[in-house]
Protein backbone atom coordinates (compact mmCIF):
# COMPACT_ATOMS: atom_id res chain seq x y z
CA UNK A 1 0.00 0.00 0.00
CA UNK A 2 0.70 3.67 -0.12
CA UNK A 3 2.37 3.86 -3.70
CA UNK A 4 3.72 7.39 -5.01
CA UNK A 5 4.05 8.06 -8.66
CA UNK A 6 6.41 11.33 -9.71
CA UNK A 7 6.11 12.43 -13.21
CA UNK A 8 4.90 13.87 -16.34
CA UNK A 9 1.19 15.07 -16.51
CA UNK A 10 0.56 16.06 -19.95
CA UNK A 11 -2.10 16.91 -22.59
CA UNK A 12 -1.05 14.39 -26.18
CA UNK A 13 -2.68 14.80 -29.67
CA UNK A 14 -2.07 11.50 -31.29
CA UNK A 15 -2.38 10.23 -34.83
CA UNK A 16 -2.09 6.39 -35.23
CA UNK A 17 -3.52 4.34 -38.29
CA UNK A 18 -7.09 3.58 -35.75
CA UNK A 19 -7.39 7.69 -35.36
CA UNK A 20 -6.52 10.73 -33.98
CA UNK A 21 -7.28 12.63 -30.08
CA UNK A 22 -6.42 16.53 -29.51
CA UNK A 23 -5.20 17.53 -26.26
CA UNK A 24 -6.26 14.27 -24.28
CA UNK A 25 -5.05 13.56 -20.79
CA UNK A 26 -1.48 11.47 -20.94
CA UNK A 27 1.84 11.76 -19.43
CA UNK A 28 3.90 9.11 -17.65
CA UNK A 29 2.14 10.09 -14.08
CA UNK A 30 -0.94 9.87 -15.64
CA UNK A 31 -0.45 6.56 -17.06
CA UNK A 32 0.97 5.13 -14.64
CA UNK A 33 -1.27 6.01 -11.89
CA UNK A 34 -4.21 5.41 -13.72
CA UNK A 35 -2.94 1.42 -14.14
CA UNK A 36 -1.93 1.03 -10.46
CA UNK A 37 -5.34 2.12 -9.14
CA UNK A 38 -6.70 -0.81 -10.36
CA UNK A 39 -4.45 -3.02 -7.87
CA UNK A 40 -4.15 -0.46 -4.84
CA UNK A 41 -4.23 3.45 -3.54
CA UNK A 42 -2.25 5.60 -5.78
CA UNK A 43 -0.36 9.02 -4.73
CA UNK A 44 0.13 11.24 -7.90
CA UNK A 45 2.92 13.45 -7.72
CA UNK A 46 3.11 16.58 -10.76
CA UNK A 47 2.73 19.70 -11.86
CA UNK A 48 -0.09 20.95 -14.11
CA UNK A 49 -0.65 24.96 -15.74
CA UNK A 50 -3.77 26.79 -14.99
CA UNK A 51 -5.20 25.59 -18.15
CA UNK A 52 -5.70 22.12 -16.41
CA UNK A 53 -9.41 21.70 -16.39
CA UNK A 54 -11.13 20.09 -12.88
CA UNK A 55 -12.74 17.00 -14.56
CA UNK A 56 -9.51 15.85 -14.57
CA UNK A 57 -8.82 15.87 -11.43
CA UNK A 58 -12.46 14.93 -10.22
CA UNK A 59 -11.29 11.56 -12.96
CA UNK A 60 -8.27 11.05 -10.60
CA UNK A 61 -10.03 11.23 -7.25
CA UNK A 62 -13.19 8.91 -8.27
CA UNK A 63 -10.24 6.62 -9.16
CA UNK A 64 -9.01 7.03 -5.70
CA UNK A 65 -5.81 8.99 -6.62
CA UNK A 66 -4.68 11.15 -4.45
CA UNK A 67 -3.88 14.57 -5.97
CA UNK A 68 -2.89 16.29 -2.96
CA UNK A 69 1.12 16.41 -4.72
CA UNK A 70 -0.42 17.74 -7.63
CA UNK A 71 1.16 21.29 -8.11
CA UNK A 72 -1.25 23.85 -10.09
CA UNK A 73 1.27 26.47 -11.48
CA UNK A 74 0.82 29.66 -13.29
CA UNK A 75 1.69 28.81 -17.14
CA UNK A 76 0.54 25.85 -19.25
CA UNK A 77 0.86 22.19 -19.19
CA UNK A 78 3.15 20.05 -20.65
CA UNK A 79 2.02 19.19 -24.09
CA UNK A 80 3.16 16.33 -26.70
CA UNK A 81 2.00 15.78 -30.31
CA UNK A 82 3.28 11.77 -31.78
CA UNK A 83 2.27 9.85 -34.47
CA UNK A 84 2.34 5.79 -35.03
CA UNK A 85 2.52 4.12 -38.21
CA UNK A 86 2.86 0.36 -39.61
CA UNK A 87 3.92 -1.92 -36.62
CA UNK A 88 3.62 1.16 -34.54
CA UNK A 89 6.49 0.10 -32.35
CA UNK A 90 7.79 3.60 -31.89
CA UNK A 91 6.40 6.82 -32.04
CA UNK A 92 7.34 9.96 -33.78
CA UNK A 93 7.60 12.65 -31.43
CA UNK A 94 5.76 15.86 -33.78
CA UNK A 95 6.07 18.77 -31.16
CA UNK A 96 7.08 18.83 -27.35
CA UNK A 97 5.57 21.82 -25.22
CA UNK A 98 7.49 21.35 -21.67
CA UNK A 99 5.68 24.24 -20.77
CA UNK A 100 5.30 24.24 -16.57
CA UNK A 101 7.17 20.61 -16.55
CA UNK A 102 9.91 22.45 -17.50
CA UNK A 103 11.18 24.12 -14.21
CA UNK A 104 8.86 21.19 -12.36
CA UNK A 105 10.76 20.67 -8.75
CA UNK A 106 8.87 18.35 -6.92
CA UNK A 107 8.59 18.91 -2.99
CA UNK A 108 6.93 15.45 -1.46
CA UNK A 109 3.94 16.86 0.75
CA UNK A 110 3.92 16.42 4.54
CA UNK A 111 1.13 13.57 3.89
CA UNK A 112 3.22 11.25 1.05
CA UNK A 113 6.53 11.37 2.61
CA UNK A 114 5.36 7.92 4.51
CA UNK A 115 4.97 6.57 1.29
CA UNK A 116 6.26 2.72 1.15
CA UNK A 117 6.73 1.71 -2.72
CA UNK A 118 8.04 4.68 -4.74
CA UNK A 119 7.98 5.37 -8.95
CA UNK A 120 10.40 7.49 -10.39
CA UNK A 121 8.47 8.04 -13.61
CA UNK A 122 10.42 9.25 -16.68
CA UNK A 123 12.48 12.53 -16.06
CA UNK A 124 15.74 14.21 -16.25
CA UNK A 125 18.04 12.26 -13.27
CA UNK A 126 18.87 15.33 -11.08
CA UNK A 127 15.13 15.34 -10.48
CA UNK A 128 14.41 11.60 -9.79
CA UNK A 129 17.32 11.62 -7.04
CA UNK A 130 15.84 15.34 -5.48
CA UNK A 131 12.84 13.28 -4.87
CA UNK A 132 14.79 10.07 -4.13
CA UNK A 133 16.12 12.27 -0.71
CA UNK A 134 12.91 13.31 0.20
CA UNK A 135 11.37 9.27 0.22
CA UNK A 136 14.62 7.80 2.37
CA UNK A 137 12.42 5.78 4.62
CA UNK A 138 10.47 4.08 1.12
CA UNK A 139 11.44 0.23 1.48
CA UNK A 140 11.42 0.20 -2.63
CA UNK A 141 12.11 2.92 -5.16
CA UNK A 142 11.81 2.03 -8.82
CA UNK A 143 12.98 4.47 -11.68
CA UNK A 144 12.13 4.61 -15.38
CA UNK A 145 14.54 6.20 -17.61
CA UNK A 146 14.91 7.09 -21.43
CA UNK A 147 17.91 7.20 -24.15
CA UNK A 148 18.03 11.39 -23.93
CA UNK A 149 19.14 10.97 -20.14
CA UNK A 150 21.72 7.93 -21.50
CA UNK A 151 23.15 10.45 -23.75
CA UNK A 152 22.81 13.30 -21.92
CA UNK A 153 23.06 12.55 -18.18
CA UNK A 154 24.88 9.59 -18.29
CA UNK A 155 26.72 10.23 -14.85
CA UNK A 156 23.77 11.42 -12.80
CA UNK A 157 21.57 8.59 -13.86
CA UNK A 158 24.44 5.83 -13.10
CA UNK A 159 24.44 7.58 -10.07
CA UNK A 160 20.83 7.46 -9.19
CA UNK A 161 20.85 3.93 -9.80
CA UNK A 162 23.54 3.34 -7.43
CA UNK A 163 20.81 4.00 -4.70
CA UNK A 164 17.31 3.08 -6.66
CA UNK A 165 16.26 -0.77 -5.82
CA UNK A 166 14.83 -1.29 -9.28
CA UNK A 167 14.93 0.14 -13.24
CA UNK A 168 12.26 -0.71 -15.31
CA UNK A 169 13.83 0.64 -18.78
CA UNK A 170 12.93 -0.32 -22.59
CA UNK A 171 15.35 -3.10 -25.13
CA UNK A 172 16.77 0.07 -27.01
CA UNK A 173 17.59 1.74 -24.00
CA UNK A 174 19.04 -1.02 -22.12
CA UNK A 175 21.34 -1.87 -24.81
CA UNK A 176 22.88 1.95 -25.13
CA UNK A 177 23.44 2.08 -21.21
CA UNK A 178 25.65 -1.36 -21.19
CA UNK A 179 26.62 -1.69 -25.37
CA UNK A 180 25.56 -4.77 -24.93
CA UNK A 181 23.65 -6.55 -27.48
CA UNK A 182 21.88 -9.85 -25.60
CA UNK A 183 19.27 -8.62 -23.53
CA UNK A 184 20.25 -11.30 -20.63
CA UNK A 185 23.26 -9.54 -20.58
CA UNK A 186 22.67 -6.13 -21.02
CA UNK A 187 20.20 -6.97 -17.53
CA UNK A 188 23.24 -8.65 -15.52
CA UNK A 189 25.47 -5.27 -16.76
CA UNK A 190 22.90 -2.87 -15.50
CA UNK A 191 22.60 -4.91 -11.80
CA UNK A 192 26.32 -4.44 -11.69
CA UNK A 193 25.29 -0.47 -11.85
CA UNK A 194 23.47 -0.82 -8.23
CA UNK A 195 19.30 -1.94 -8.99
CA UNK A 196 18.07 -5.41 -6.90
CA UNK A 197 16.11 -5.93 -10.23
CA UNK A 198 16.12 -5.00 -13.58
CA UNK A 199 13.04 -4.53 -15.61
CA UNK A 200 13.38 -5.03 -20.11
CA UNK A 201 10.72 -3.57 -21.59
CA UNK A 202 10.09 -5.26 -25.49
CA UNK A 203 6.82 -3.54 -26.84
CA UNK A 204 4.79 -6.25 -28.02
CA UNK A 205 7.27 -9.13 -27.24
CA UNK A 206 6.64 -8.48 -22.90
CA UNK A 207 8.96 -8.12 -20.90
CA UNK A 208 12.47 -9.57 -18.92
CA UNK A 209 12.83 -9.75 -15.18
CA UNK A 210 16.59 -9.80 -14.29
CA UNK A 211 16.78 -10.80 -10.12
CA UNK A 212 18.79 -13.03 -7.97
CA UNK A 213 20.77 -13.93 -11.11
CA UNK A 214 18.73 -14.96 -13.34
CA UNK A 215 16.45 -13.77 -15.99
CA UNK A 216 13.32 -14.71 -16.65
CA UNK A 217 10.81 -13.89 -20.02
CA UNK A 218 7.25 -12.71 -19.79
CA UNK A 219 5.82 -12.10 -23.30
CA UNK A 220 3.18 -9.37 -24.10
CA UNK A 221 -0.28 -10.65 -24.09
CA UNK A 222 -1.71 -11.31 -27.40
CA UNK A 223 -3.83 -8.23 -28.16
CA UNK A 224 -5.49 -8.16 -31.73
CA UNK A 225 -6.47 -4.55 -31.03
CA UNK A 226 -3.53 -2.53 -31.03
CA UNK A 227 -5.09 1.39 -31.49
CA UNK A 228 -3.13 3.49 -29.82
CA UNK A 229 0.31 2.79 -28.06
CA UNK A 230 0.46 5.70 -26.37
CA UNK A 231 1.09 5.18 -22.23
CA UNK A 232 1.76 1.26 -22.92
CA UNK A 233 5.35 1.54 -20.91
CA UNK A 234 3.68 3.57 -18.05
CA UNK A 235 1.17 1.43 -17.81
CA UNK A 236 3.40 -1.47 -17.87
CA UNK A 237 4.84 0.48 -14.78
CA UNK A 238 1.72 1.48 -13.33
CA UNK A 239 0.51 -2.73 -13.05
CA UNK A 240 3.52 -3.79 -11.81
CA UNK A 241 4.11 -1.75 -8.64
CA UNK A 242 0.28 -2.11 -8.18
CA UNK A 243 0.87 -5.44 -7.75
CA UNK A 244 4.43 -4.81 -5.79
CA UNK A 245 2.19 -2.53 -3.92
CA UNK A 246 -0.53 -4.77 -3.34
CA UNK A 247 0.88 -7.84 -2.61
CA UNK A 248 4.37 -7.28 -1.15
CA UNK A 249 6.14 -10.55 -2.85
CA UNK A 250 9.70 -9.16 -3.40
CA UNK A 251 10.10 -12.69 -4.16
CA UNK A 252 11.15 -14.04 -7.46
CA UNK A 253 7.87 -15.13 -8.29
CA UNK A 254 6.38 -12.54 -6.86
CA UNK A 255 8.35 -10.04 -9.23
CA UNK A 256 7.22 -11.98 -12.10
CA UNK A 257 3.80 -12.08 -11.05
CA UNK A 258 3.88 -8.68 -11.09
CA UNK A 259 5.74 -8.42 -14.55
CA UNK A 260 2.74 -10.56 -15.82
CA UNK A 261 0.64 -7.88 -14.09
CA UNK A 262 2.39 -4.97 -15.87
CA UNK A 263 2.26 -6.56 -19.50
CA UNK A 264 -1.97 -7.70 -19.22
CA UNK A 265 -2.38 -3.79 -17.92
CA UNK A 266 -0.34 -2.30 -20.73
CA UNK A 267 -2.46 -4.66 -23.77
CA UNK A 268 -5.46 -2.92 -22.05
CA UNK A 269 -4.22 0.74 -22.28
CA UNK A 270 -3.54 0.26 -26.20
CA UNK A 271 -6.98 -0.91 -27.33
CA UNK A 272 -8.06 2.03 -26.97
CA UNK A 273 -7.20 6.16 -27.47
CA UNK A 274 -5.20 7.52 -24.65
CA UNK A 275 -6.25 6.93 -21.28
CA UNK A 276 -9.74 5.85 -22.47
CA UNK A 277 -9.62 1.95 -21.67
CA UNK A 278 -7.93 2.55 -18.10
CA UNK A 279 -10.60 4.79 -17.09
CA UNK A 280 -13.54 2.65 -17.70
CA UNK A 281 -11.20 -0.59 -16.46
CA UNK A 282 -12.36 -2.14 -13.54
CA UNK A 283 -10.22 -4.90 -10.87
CA UNK A 284 -12.43 -7.65 -12.39
CA UNK A 285 -11.57 -7.05 -15.77
CA UNK A 286 -7.91 -7.21 -15.26
CA UNK A 287 -7.46 -10.12 -13.07
CA UNK A 288 -9.68 -11.96 -15.89
CA UNK A 289 -7.12 -11.16 -18.26
CA UNK A 290 -4.06 -11.68 -15.55
CA UNK A 291 -5.84 -15.65 -15.06
CA UNK A 292 -6.03 -15.90 -19.09
CA UNK A 293 -3.03 -15.06 -19.20
CA UNK A 294 -1.26 -17.46 -16.54
CA UNK A 295 -2.95 -20.41 -18.39
CA UNK A 296 -1.45 -19.61 -21.59
CA UNK A 297 1.87 -19.56 -20.08
CA UNK A 298 1.09 -22.94 -18.22
CA UNK A 299 3.12 -25.52 -20.15
CA UNK B 1 6.54 -41.69 -34.19
CA UNK B 2 8.03 -41.77 -37.80
CA UNK B 3 9.24 -37.87 -38.35
CA UNK B 4 10.27 -37.31 -41.74
CA UNK B 5 12.20 -34.06 -42.57
CA UNK B 6 12.62 -32.93 -46.51
CA UNK B 7 15.14 -30.21 -46.90
CA UNK B 8 18.82 -29.09 -47.40
CA UNK B 9 21.87 -30.27 -46.55
CA UNK B 10 24.56 -27.77 -46.60
CA UNK B 11 27.95 -26.71 -46.14
CA UNK B 12 28.25 -23.22 -44.33
CA UNK B 13 30.59 -20.86 -43.92
CA UNK B 14 29.72 -18.71 -40.93
CA UNK B 15 31.39 -15.49 -39.49
CA UNK B 16 29.73 -13.64 -36.31
CA UNK B 17 31.24 -11.64 -33.69
CA UNK B 18 32.70 -14.57 -32.06
CA UNK B 19 34.41 -16.24 -34.50
CA UNK B 20 33.58 -18.57 -37.84
CA UNK B 21 33.67 -21.65 -39.68
CA UNK B 22 34.07 -22.80 -43.05
CA UNK B 23 32.27 -25.69 -44.84
CA UNK B 24 30.54 -26.65 -41.64
CA UNK B 25 27.44 -29.11 -42.10
CA UNK B 26 24.47 -27.13 -42.46
CA UNK B 27 21.24 -27.14 -44.13
CA UNK B 28 17.87 -26.76 -43.05
CA UNK B 29 17.17 -30.63 -43.31
CA UNK B 30 20.16 -31.23 -40.83
CA UNK B 31 19.57 -28.74 -38.13
CA UNK B 32 15.83 -29.75 -38.12
CA UNK B 33 16.68 -33.98 -37.88
CA UNK B 34 19.17 -33.31 -35.09
CA UNK B 35 17.38 -31.50 -32.94
CA UNK B 36 14.07 -34.00 -33.16
CA UNK B 37 16.31 -36.31 -32.75
CA UNK B 38 16.63 -35.34 -29.31
CA UNK B 39 13.05 -36.68 -28.97
CA UNK B 40 12.34 -39.03 -31.43
CA UNK B 41 13.62 -40.94 -34.71
CA UNK B 42 14.36 -39.15 -37.25
CA UNK B 43 14.05 -39.52 -41.22
CA UNK B 44 15.82 -37.78 -43.14
CA UNK B 45 15.76 -36.80 -47.02
CA UNK B 46 17.91 -34.50 -48.89
CA UNK B 47 20.91 -34.13 -51.89
CA UNK B 48 24.15 -34.11 -51.80
CA UNK B 49 27.00 -33.71 -54.28
CA UNK B 50 29.81 -36.17 -54.34
CA UNK B 51 31.78 -34.56 -51.85
CA UNK B 52 29.70 -35.12 -49.25
CA UNK B 53 32.06 -36.66 -46.39
CA UNK B 54 30.85 -40.48 -44.99
CA UNK B 55 31.88 -38.62 -41.57
CA UNK B 56 28.83 -36.89 -42.08
CA UNK B 57 26.40 -39.43 -42.84
CA UNK B 58 27.66 -42.09 -39.86
CA UNK B 59 26.98 -38.31 -37.66
CA UNK B 60 23.67 -38.53 -38.60
CA UNK B 61 23.44 -42.53 -38.05
CA UNK B 62 24.55 -42.04 -34.71
CA UNK B 63 21.80 -40.03 -33.65
CA UNK B 64 19.41 -42.42 -35.00
CA UNK B 65 18.60 -40.29 -37.79
CA UNK B 66 17.82 -42.45 -40.98
CA UNK B 67 19.32 -41.86 -43.93
CA UNK B 68 18.44 -43.91 -46.40
CA UNK B 69 16.53 -41.07 -48.06
CA UNK B 70 19.77 -38.79 -48.38
CA UNK B 71 20.35 -39.15 -52.48
CA UNK B 72 23.98 -38.74 -53.42
CA UNK B 73 24.56 -37.28 -56.75
CA UNK B 74 27.02 -36.09 -59.31
CA UNK B 75 27.79 -32.40 -58.47
CA UNK B 76 29.11 -30.27 -55.48
CA UNK B 77 26.46 -30.09 -52.16
CA UNK B 78 24.78 -27.01 -51.90
CA UNK B 79 27.11 -24.02 -50.19
CA UNK B 80 25.63 -21.03 -48.31
CA UNK B 81 28.54 -18.26 -46.91
CA UNK B 82 26.33 -15.73 -44.35
CA UNK B 83 27.56 -13.16 -41.44
CA UNK B 84 25.83 -11.92 -38.48
CA UNK B 85 26.46 -8.33 -36.66
CA UNK B 86 25.00 -6.66 -34.29
CA UNK B 87 22.12 -7.94 -32.27
CA UNK B 88 22.49 -11.02 -35.04
CA UNK B 89 18.98 -11.21 -35.22
CA UNK B 90 19.68 -11.49 -39.25
CA UNK B 91 22.00 -12.81 -41.39
CA UNK B 92 23.49 -10.95 -44.07
CA UNK B 93 23.84 -13.87 -47.28
CA UNK B 94 27.07 -13.45 -48.86
CA UNK B 95 27.23 -16.60 -51.22
CA UNK B 96 24.31 -18.95 -52.24
CA UNK B 97 26.04 -21.86 -54.54
CA UNK B 98 22.78 -24.38 -54.64
CA UNK B 99 24.89 -27.06 -56.81
CA UNK B 100 22.93 -30.27 -56.65
CA UNK B 101 19.81 -28.83 -54.46
CA UNK B 102 19.15 -26.81 -57.43
CA UNK B 103 17.83 -29.73 -59.16
CA UNK B 104 16.02 -31.41 -56.40
CA UNK B 105 13.49 -33.24 -57.19
CA UNK B 106 12.38 -35.34 -53.87
CA UNK B 107 11.52 -39.00 -54.75
CA UNK B 108 9.90 -40.42 -50.91
CA UNK B 109 11.96 -43.93 -50.66
CA UNK B 110 9.12 -46.59 -50.30
CA UNK B 111 10.40 -47.56 -46.24
CA UNK B 112 9.29 -43.56 -45.78
CA UNK B 113 5.78 -43.69 -47.26
CA UNK B 114 4.57 -44.35 -43.90
CA UNK B 115 6.10 -41.50 -42.26
CA UNK B 116 3.12 -40.38 -40.01
CA UNK B 117 4.58 -37.00 -39.26
CA UNK B 118 6.19 -34.67 -42.28
CA UNK B 119 8.11 -31.65 -42.28
CA UNK B 120 8.53 -29.58 -45.39
CA UNK B 121 11.51 -27.56 -44.80
CA UNK B 122 12.05 -23.91 -46.63
CA UNK B 123 11.80 -24.77 -50.26
CA UNK B 124 10.43 -24.04 -53.64
CA UNK B 125 6.55 -24.42 -52.91
CA UNK B 126 5.99 -26.62 -55.88
CA UNK B 127 9.27 -29.26 -54.51
CA UNK B 128 6.69 -28.97 -51.42
CA UNK B 129 3.90 -29.99 -53.35
CA UNK B 130 5.84 -32.81 -54.58
CA UNK B 131 6.22 -34.57 -51.30
CA UNK B 132 3.04 -33.77 -49.96
CA UNK B 133 1.67 -35.58 -52.90
CA UNK B 134 3.74 -38.51 -51.99
CA UNK B 135 2.95 -39.21 -48.39
CA UNK B 136 -0.63 -38.82 -48.63
CA UNK B 137 -1.32 -40.99 -45.39
CA UNK B 138 0.23 -38.83 -43.01
CA UNK B 139 -1.38 -37.42 -40.19
CA UNK B 140 0.61 -33.97 -39.63
CA UNK B 141 2.46 -31.89 -42.27
CA UNK B 142 3.55 -29.19 -41.07
CA UNK B 143 5.54 -26.51 -43.76
CA UNK B 144 8.19 -23.79 -43.72
CA UNK B 145 8.72 -21.06 -46.18
CA UNK B 146 10.33 -17.82 -46.70
CA UNK B 147 10.26 -14.19 -47.71
CA UNK B 148 11.56 -15.36 -51.35
CA UNK B 149 8.27 -17.82 -51.97
CA UNK B 150 5.88 -15.03 -50.94
CA UNK B 151 7.22 -12.63 -53.50
CA UNK B 152 7.74 -15.31 -56.57
CA UNK B 153 5.73 -18.27 -55.83
CA UNK B 154 2.61 -16.54 -53.89
CA UNK B 155 -0.22 -18.59 -55.61
CA UNK B 156 1.57 -21.85 -55.24
CA UNK B 157 2.69 -21.09 -51.66
CA UNK B 158 -0.77 -20.41 -50.75
CA UNK B 159 -2.50 -23.43 -52.65
CA UNK B 160 0.17 -25.53 -50.57
CA UNK B 161 -0.96 -24.02 -47.63
CA UNK B 162 -4.57 -25.18 -48.12
CA UNK B 163 -3.66 -28.36 -48.06
CA UNK B 164 -0.74 -28.83 -44.77
CA UNK B 165 -2.15 -28.95 -41.18
CA UNK B 166 0.54 -26.61 -39.80
CA UNK B 167 2.73 -24.00 -40.67
CA UNK B 168 6.21 -22.09 -39.56
CA UNK B 169 7.34 -18.78 -40.73
CA UNK B 170 8.83 -15.80 -39.05
CA UNK B 171 7.46 -12.74 -38.04
CA UNK B 172 8.73 -10.79 -41.11
CA UNK B 173 7.48 -13.61 -43.34
CA UNK B 174 4.03 -13.33 -41.87
CA UNK B 175 3.64 -9.84 -42.07
CA UNK B 176 4.60 -10.03 -45.92
CA UNK B 177 2.00 -13.15 -46.23
CA UNK B 178 -1.21 -11.64 -44.98
CA UNK B 179 0.06 -7.34 -44.85
CA UNK B 180 -1.22 -7.38 -41.24
CA UNK B 181 1.27 -5.45 -38.83
CA UNK B 182 -0.22 -7.14 -35.92
CA UNK B 183 0.67 -10.94 -35.11
CA UNK B 184 -2.40 -12.09 -33.82
CA UNK B 185 -4.14 -10.76 -36.92
CA UNK B 186 -1.52 -12.45 -39.51
CA UNK B 187 -1.65 -15.35 -37.53
CA UNK B 188 -5.87 -15.36 -37.64
CA UNK B 189 -5.32 -14.60 -41.48
CA UNK B 190 -3.17 -17.06 -42.07
CA UNK B 191 -4.84 -20.11 -40.70
CA UNK B 192 -7.82 -18.60 -43.24
CA UNK B 193 -5.82 -19.78 -45.89
CA UNK B 194 -5.84 -23.67 -44.51
CA UNK B 195 -3.58 -24.84 -41.52
CA UNK B 196 -5.23 -26.36 -38.39
CA UNK B 197 -2.42 -24.23 -36.60
CA UNK B 198 0.48 -21.65 -37.19
CA UNK B 199 3.09 -21.13 -35.75
CA UNK B 200 5.08 -17.67 -35.79
CA UNK B 201 8.79 -17.13 -34.62
CA UNK B 202 10.27 -14.19 -33.65
CA UNK B 203 13.55 -15.00 -33.19
CA UNK B 204 14.98 -14.00 -29.97
CA UNK B 205 11.52 -12.90 -28.91
CA UNK B 206 10.34 -16.37 -29.05
CA UNK B 207 7.08 -17.58 -31.07
CA UNK B 208 3.43 -17.63 -31.08
CA UNK B 209 1.44 -20.10 -31.37
CA UNK B 210 -2.47 -19.79 -33.18
CA UNK B 211 -4.77 -22.76 -33.62
CA UNK B 212 -8.32 -23.32 -32.36
CA UNK B 213 -9.22 -19.50 -32.40
CA UNK B 214 -6.85 -18.61 -29.68
CA UNK B 215 -2.66 -17.08 -30.28
CA UNK B 216 -0.34 -17.93 -27.31
CA UNK B 217 3.06 -16.69 -27.37
CA UNK B 218 5.66 -18.71 -26.05
CA UNK B 219 8.91 -16.57 -25.25
CA UNK B 220 12.57 -17.43 -26.43
CA UNK B 221 14.34 -19.17 -23.65
CA UNK B 222 16.97 -16.17 -22.55
CA UNK B 223 20.49 -17.64 -23.40
CA UNK B 224 22.83 -15.15 -22.18
CA UNK B 225 25.88 -16.90 -25.12
CA UNK B 226 24.62 -15.94 -28.68
CA UNK B 227 27.39 -17.48 -30.69
CA UNK B 228 25.74 -18.28 -34.04
CA UNK B 229 22.28 -17.52 -35.00
CA UNK B 230 22.47 -20.25 -38.45
CA UNK B 231 20.16 -23.07 -37.77
CA UNK B 232 18.21 -21.48 -34.86
CA UNK B 233 14.65 -21.75 -36.73
CA UNK B 234 15.35 -25.05 -38.04
CA UNK B 235 16.16 -26.08 -34.93
CA UNK B 236 13.16 -24.82 -33.18
CA UNK B 237 10.90 -26.94 -36.13
CA UNK B 238 12.46 -29.73 -34.75
CA UNK B 239 12.41 -29.69 -31.70
CA UNK B 240 8.63 -28.99 -32.05
CA UNK B 241 7.85 -31.46 -34.39
CA UNK B 242 9.72 -34.10 -32.23
CA UNK B 243 8.08 -33.73 -29.37
CA UNK B 244 4.43 -33.78 -31.73
CA UNK B 245 5.87 -36.69 -33.15
CA UNK B 246 6.63 -38.29 -29.60
CA UNK B 247 3.68 -37.52 -27.71
CA UNK B 248 1.50 -36.75 -29.83
CA UNK B 249 -0.73 -34.76 -27.82
CA UNK B 250 -2.39 -32.11 -30.67
CA UNK B 251 -4.31 -30.20 -27.85
CA UNK B 252 -3.56 -26.80 -27.82
CA UNK B 253 -1.22 -27.76 -24.48
CA UNK B 254 0.40 -30.55 -26.10
CA UNK B 255 1.06 -27.73 -29.89
CA UNK B 256 2.36 -25.51 -26.83
CA UNK B 257 4.38 -27.36 -24.80
CA UNK B 258 6.06 -28.34 -28.47
CA UNK B 259 6.76 -24.97 -29.08
CA UNK B 260 8.59 -24.90 -25.80
CA UNK B 261 10.59 -27.63 -27.08
CA UNK B 262 11.10 -25.80 -30.17
CA UNK B 263 12.23 -22.67 -28.34
CA UNK B 264 14.41 -24.44 -25.77
CA UNK B 265 16.04 -26.53 -28.77
CA UNK B 266 16.79 -23.62 -30.88
CA UNK B 267 18.44 -22.01 -27.38
CA UNK B 268 21.03 -24.56 -27.70
CA UNK B 269 21.65 -24.44 -30.87
CA UNK B 270 22.59 -20.97 -31.14
CA UNK B 271 25.48 -21.65 -27.96
CA UNK B 272 28.18 -23.07 -30.47
CA UNK B 273 28.93 -22.83 -33.64
CA UNK B 274 26.85 -24.77 -36.57
CA UNK B 275 25.84 -28.16 -35.51
CA UNK B 276 28.62 -28.42 -32.72
CA UNK B 277 26.03 -27.83 -29.56
CA UNK B 278 23.47 -30.05 -31.04
CA UNK B 279 25.53 -32.93 -32.26
CA UNK B 280 27.15 -33.19 -28.98
CA UNK B 281 23.70 -32.43 -26.76
CA UNK B 282 21.79 -35.39 -25.26
CA UNK B 283 18.13 -35.52 -24.18
CA UNK B 284 18.75 -35.62 -20.55
CA UNK B 285 20.05 -32.04 -21.06
CA UNK B 286 17.31 -30.63 -23.19
CA UNK B 287 14.49 -32.49 -20.99
CA UNK B 288 16.31 -30.43 -18.42
CA UNK B 289 16.85 -27.16 -19.57
CA UNK B 290 12.83 -27.17 -20.48
CA UNK B 291 12.01 -28.39 -17.26
CA UNK B 292 13.68 -24.79 -16.14
CA UNK B 293 11.78 -22.90 -18.90
CA UNK B 294 8.45 -24.36 -17.35
CA UNK B 295 9.37 -23.29 -14.53
CA UNK B 296 10.00 -19.74 -15.02
CA UNK B 297 6.80 -19.11 -17.17
CA UNK B 298 5.08 -20.15 -14.32
CA UNK B 299 3.20 -17.50 -13.08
Amino acid sequence: MSLLVVGSIAFDSIKTPYGSVESALGGSATYFSLAASLLTDVRLMGVVGEDFPDEHLRMFEAHNIDTRGLEVTAGKTFRWTGAYEGDMNEAETLAVELNVFADFDPRIPDEYVDSRFVFLANGSPSVQRTVLEQVASAELVVCDTMNYWIETANAELRSLLSEVDGIVLNDQEARMLTGRDVLVEAGSDIMDMGPEFVVIKKGEHGAMLCARDVCVPVPGYPTRLVKDPTGAGDSFAGGMMGAIARDEDLSLRGLKRALAYGTVTASMTVEGFGTSVLEGARREGLEGRLEEFREMLAL
